[in-house]
C-alpha cells in the first residue's frame, strides 16, 4: 500500500509518559493509540504484526494437534464459581452485572470455559487425549497498566488447554508444547528467548514454565546459569550460598552491642562478617497474625514468594506486640522462647560459628553454633538467589540475575478445574477418573511489543522479516521527476505482482523525513529509487538492520528483492528447532 | 484431519429449545455450546466456518481500500459520552466500572472508537477520504436472545468506518461498500441476498441498507416488488393503498351504532366495507403524555417506527383519561375537538365516503367527505405496508412480504459522531470543516447461522465449499478391512498432500452412524471407500447437496476429488459480481 494513504500519525518527539523503547516506537510510529488506562487502539502496521504473530501461533498450535475454537470474552459468574476462582482471585477479574442482575465477568483466562466445552466430549477415555486453544480478547484489570502492549488490561491471547489421562501423557504433550513455544519465539525472530521454571500462581498446579525475552527493560527477573543452562524464575530458583572457607567452631558467648539493631550495625560494631551471622526476620501469617520468625544469613534477603508457599498462608512484616516475646533487633535462635513459628533458612547451613541476636535487649550471641546449641534443625530455601550464588544444577558460583519480560508461560494444571468442575471420564476398567490438564498462553500483543524492544536501534524498531508488518519500504526519492516516479512506480506494481508486501512512498517531503517514517516503520528490506542511482539503472536496497548494502540493476531489482526476503527468512529458520 | 478426535459431540436428538433449522444443527452437529443466555462458544467446525468467512471479509474490504485496525473491547464510558450515546441507548449497552470506579461499556458498535483512533490523523482534507475496519467481539445485552447465533449477546463483528470530505465522495465509497458486500454474500454461497432500504434507528444517518437473507424463519419482515424489484424493510417501504373503484361522494349523516366500538363490528353492523373506513388509534407521546389520534383506514395497520420517525417522539398506546375530549371506540375526524395532534394516514387519501366516528358515544357518521367535510389535511405515511399493495417503485399492485435475515448493513451517517466528538479537518482553504462518516457492518456468526438456515436439508447444513469446515469429508467405511483401510489411508495423505482439506473419518462404526454424521458437519464433497468399489478400483464421490454422485477410478480420485472442488468453487465465483 502507499503510504501516503497509511492511517496513523508518525513523529519525531517522544511522548513524557513512554519509558520504554517499545512503548516510545509505538506510539512515535503510529502502532497504537491510548483508548483508556492500559486500553489501546491498534492502528494498521500493529494489526499487521499481530496477524502474522497469530499465523505463526496458530501454525505451531495446529501441528501439536490442537484444535482451535472460541470462547466467549464475557462468562457467567456462575462458572468462575464452580472453580472457585469468582471469590479466590482479586480485583484484576472485573465483575459486573449484566442487565438482569446476573454475575457475569470479563475473562482474564478461560481454564472454566474450557473445562465447560469438553465435559460431555471429554466423558470416555478412548477420546483423550486432545487440546484445544483460542486466540481471543482478554481482560485483566491490572492495578498499574504501564510500558504500552507489555502491561495492558485488555489484550488479544492465545490460551491451549490439553486434557489426559494420565500425567505421563500430559508431560509428553507438555513436552511437544513446549517445543511449539521455542517454535513459535524463534519463528517470531527472537530465538533468545529462554524457558524458565516458574512458580504458577493464581493458575494453580505443580510444573510450570515461562518464556522469557531478556531485555533490561523487563519487569521480571529471572535466574540463569551461563555455565550449564539452568533457568529459573526468582520463586522457582534453588538459593545455595557459598559457605566454603567459614570460620571454625567457637564457644558460644554473649556480648554487649548496645543500640547495633541492623544485623550489618552489630557484624560491623563487632568487626565480624555479615556473611556468617544470623538475621531474623519477622513475619505475621495473614489467616491468624501468628509470628513467624525466619532466620537466615545476614546478608541474604527472603523471597516471600518462597516464603508463602511453604507455609500455604501469605505474610505481612510483622507488627511486634509486647506480649509476644520476640525482642525487636535482637532477635536470635537460642534462647527463643516466643510462641511462634521458627524457620531457618538454608544460607544457614554450614557456618561455623554465627553472630545472631541473643533475645534480650543491647545483647547477641558470637560463637553460635546451630547444630551444637540449638540441635537438629530442618533447613529450607526462602532465600532471594543473587549473582554469584552456587548453581542448583551444575554447582558452580556461576548464577547470574537478569531482567525480562514474560513472553508465553506453560503450566502442568493437574486435576485443579477438572476436579473441582466435576469433569469425569470413565476408564477403560469401566472407573470413574478425573482428567489431568495442561494449559498455555502466549499474549500476541506484548510479544509484538516485547520484539519491538528486543529489536530495534535509536530511529525505530527493526523487524524480523517473519513478523514486519511489510516486507519491503520502496521510497521514491524524487516524485517531481517523472521518470524517477515512473521507475518507482513500476517496481511497486512489479513486486505486488510478485506477492511482495511492499509499503510504497511517493510522498514529495524531503529524504530525511522519508527515511525517519521508515525507521520507525522498521520493514526489513528497503529499495530507495532516486535519479542519481537510476541514471546508472540502479536502485538501492538495503535492509532495516544495516547489515546489508548494495546498489542492485534496475532491471533485476525485484529479482534481488525476493531473493534478500528469502536470504532473510532462512536466517530466521536456521535457528528454529525441529518439529518433536 | 481424523473425525474421532474432533472435538465436540454430535447426537441426534432435537434440543428442546432449539426453534430453528439452523440452531438444531449447530447443536445437533457440534458446532456451538451454550456458555450462558445468547453466549456461546464455537467449537473446531464453526471456528473454520467462521475463519474462513472472515478471510473472505477481510479481502473485500482490503479491496475497498479500508485498512485493518483493532479497537476495545472494554471503552471508558466517556467517549460514549462524548457522542451522547452513554446515555441514549438503552439497557443492551453494558456499563459496568472497572476496579477505579471508572465508567466502562462494552462496545457494541465502535462508531465513538474510530474517531477517537482518527481524529488526529483526520486533522487535514488531504488525508480524506480514507477507511478502517476491524474483525472483533462485541456485546449487545438483548433482553430475549434467540435463535442460536442469529440473535445473541456476544458476537463477532466486522465494522467498518469511513471519512470523507464530501457527501458526494461518501456516496461513491458507499457504493463501492456497497457492491463489496453483494460479493462477500455471494462468495459466501448465498447470493439470494437482497439489500433493502432501512430506517437506520439508534445509528443515526439518513441513507441506509440492509442486507436481508430471505428465509422463512427470519425475524425481520422485508418488503419486496418481484415486478420492478424494488425492496425496502417496513420502515422505509411507503404504504400506498390502493382506492381505485371506491364508492362515489355521498351525504354526512350521523347514525346509531350502539355498541359497536371496533371498525369492524361498526362496518358488519351497518354493511359497509372496512375499506371505506376510518378508524381512529390513539397514541401518547412518551415524552409528554399528550394524545396524538392517528386516523387511518380501517383494514390498516399502523407502523410504530414511520409514526415515531415522524413526530420525532417515542409513542405508547393511550390510556385515554375522562376530561381528554376523546371517546374512546367513536373517535372520528369530523367534530373532533379534544386538544392533541392529529395526523391522517395517507391510506385515507382519494376515498370519497367514509363511515368514522361521532365523537359521541354510540354514533358513527356514513358519508364522511375529509375534503368537504373537514378540509385540507395533510396526509402522511404511517400505515404498515401490506401483501398487494401498490409498489411505490413501479406502481403495481404486486408488493409482497417476505421473512428475512438481516446479514449485514450499511449506513451513511453524515456527522453524527465527528460533529458530536469534535473531529474536524482543515480544508484546501484552511477553514474547518467536519468530516461526513459511513459506518459499515456484518455479523460473523450470524452469517455463519445464516448460510445453515438457508442451505440445509433433513439432515443437516449443506455448506457452500467457499466456508465449508472441510472441503472433502473421506469415509473409510471397513476399518477392519486392511485393504480397504490401507486405499482409504493413502488417499487421505494423498489429499492432504495436495493441499485439499479433508476430515477422514476411519471410526469402526456402523455406515448410519458415520453418514449421519458426514450430513451434520455438511462437507460439501464426500468419498466413499469401501470393499464392493475398491475391488472394481473405484471409489464413490457424491456431493452433499445431491447433485453430483459417481464412481471414480481409485487411481484417479485425487485428481477427480480436485476437480469437483474447483467445479464447486466455479459455479460460486459464476454468480460473483465484478468488483466497481
Amino acid at each position: 500500500m502507499k503510504l501516503a494513504n497509511l492511517v496513523g500519525l508518525r513523529f519525531k518527539e517522544k511522548p513524557a509518559d513512554c519509558v520504554i523503547d517499545s512503548h516510545t516506537f509505538s506510539v512515535r510510529g503510529g502502532y497504537i493509540k491510548n483508548v483508556s488506562n492500559g486500553i489501546y487502539s491498534l492502528y494498521p502496521p500493529m494489526k499487521r504484526v499481530t496477524a502474522k504473530i497469530e499465523a505463526i501461533i496458530r501454525d505451531e498450535m495446529d501441528a501439536c494437534d490442537s484444535q482451535e475454537v472460541l470462547f466467549p470474552v464475557a462468562l457467567p459468574g456462575s462458572l468462575w464459581e464452580e472453580s472457585g476462582r469468582y471469590e479466590s482471585v482479586g480485583k484484576e477479574l472485573l465483575r459486573f452485572e449484566d442487565r438482569s442482575g446476573a454475575k457475569m465477568v470479563l475473562g482474564m483466562t478461560h481454564e472454566e470455559a474450557a473445562v465447560q466445552l469438553v465435559r460431555e466430549y471429554g466423558s470416555t477415555y478412548a477420546k483423550y487425549p486432545f487440546s484445544i486453544y483460542q486466540i481471543q480478547t482478554k481482560f485483566r484489570d491490572e492495578a498499574r497498566p504501564r510500558a504500552g502492549l507489555i502491561r495492558v488490561r485488555e489484550f488479544t491471547m492465545k490460551d491451549a488447554y490439553s486434557f489426559h489421562t494420565s500425567q505421563e501423557d500430559l508431560e509428553q504433550y507438555y513436552a511437544r508444547m513446549a517445543n511449539a513455544y521455542d517454535r513459535i519465539f524463534e519463528r517470531a525472530g527472537i530465538p533468545e528467548v529462554v524457558s524458565v521454571k516458574s512458580d504458577s500462581g493464581m493458575i494453580g498446579g505443580s510444573v510450570s514454565h515461562e518464556y522469557m525475552l531478556l531485555v533490561d527493560a523487563g519487569e521480571d527477573s529471572i535466574v540463569l546459569c551461563p555455565e550449564c543452562g539452568y533457568s529459573a524464575n526468582m520463586e522457582a530458583a534453588d538459593t545455595t550460598a557459598d559457605n566454603s572457607g567459614v570460620s571454625p567452631m567457637q564457644d558460644l558467648e554473649k556480648v554487649y552491642t548496645p543500640h547495633q539493631k541492623t544485623i550489618e550495625d552489630v557484624c560491623n560494631y563487632l568487626n565480624s562478617r555479615t556473611e556468617e551471622s544470623c538475621k531474623a526476620v519477622i513475619y505475621q501469617k495473614n489467616s491468624d497474625d501468628s509470628y513467624v520468625i525466619v532466620f537466615i544469613r545476614g546478608d541474604y534477603e527472603i523471597n516471600e514468594t518462597k516464603l508463602t508457599n511453604l507455609l500455604k498462608d501469605k505474610v505481612h512484616p510483622a507488627e511486634i506486640s509486647e506480649d509476644s516475646g520476640i525482642v525487636p533487633g535482637f532477635c536470635g535462635p537460642y534462647n527463643q522462647h516466643a510462641n511462634c513459628t521458627v524457620i531457618y533458612d538454608r544460607t544457614l547451613e554450614g557456618i561455623e560459628s554465627l553472630c545472631a541476636g541473643a533475645n534480650e535487649p543491647d545483647y547477641h550471641y558470637i560463637g553460635l553454633n546451630i547444630k551444637r546449641d540449638i540441635g537438629d534443625v530442618e533447613y529450607v530455601d526462602v532465600a532471594k538467589i543473587r549473582t554469584g550464588d552456587i548453581c542448583p544444577c551444575c554447582g558452580k558460583k556461576s548464577i547470574k540475575i537478569s531482567r525480562g519480560i514474560e513472553v508465553g508461560n506453560i503450566f502442568q494444571l493437574g486435576t485443579k478445574y477438572s476436579k473441582s468442575m466435576g469433569m469425569t471420564y470413565i476408564d477403560e476398567n469401566g472407573g470413574e477418573q478425573i482428567p489431568i490438564m495442561g494449559c498455555y498462553g502466549i499474549g500476541v500483543g506484548r510479544l509484538a511489543a516485547s520484539v519491538m524492544e528486543a529489536k530495534h536501534d535509536n530511529y525505530g524498531p527493526v523487524w524480523p522479516i517473519s513478523i514486519a508488518p511489510w516486507q519491503v519500504h520502496l521510497c521514491c526519492m524524487r516524485v517531481d521527476d517523472a521518470e524517477c516516479k515512473a521507475a518507482a512506480d513500476k517496481l511497486y506494481a512489479a513486486l505486488q505482482a510478485k506477492g511482495v508486501e511492499v509499503l510504497y512512498d511517493d510522498r514529495d517531503i524531503r529524504a530525511g523525513a522519508m527515511f525517519a517514517d521508515a525507521d520507525l516503520l522498521g520493514v526489513p528490506v528497503r529499495v530507495v529509487v532516486g535519479p542519481k542511482n537510476l541514471k546508472n539503472g540502479q536502485v538501492e536496497m538495503v535492509t532495516r538492520d544495516k547489515r546489508y548494502s548494495a546498489l542492485v540493476d534496475y532491471d533485476n531489482a525485484v529479482a534481488e528483492v525476493q531473493a534478500m526476503i528469502e536470504k532473510l527468512f532462512a536466517e530466521i529458520n536456521e535457528n528454529v528447532k525441529e518439529r518433536i
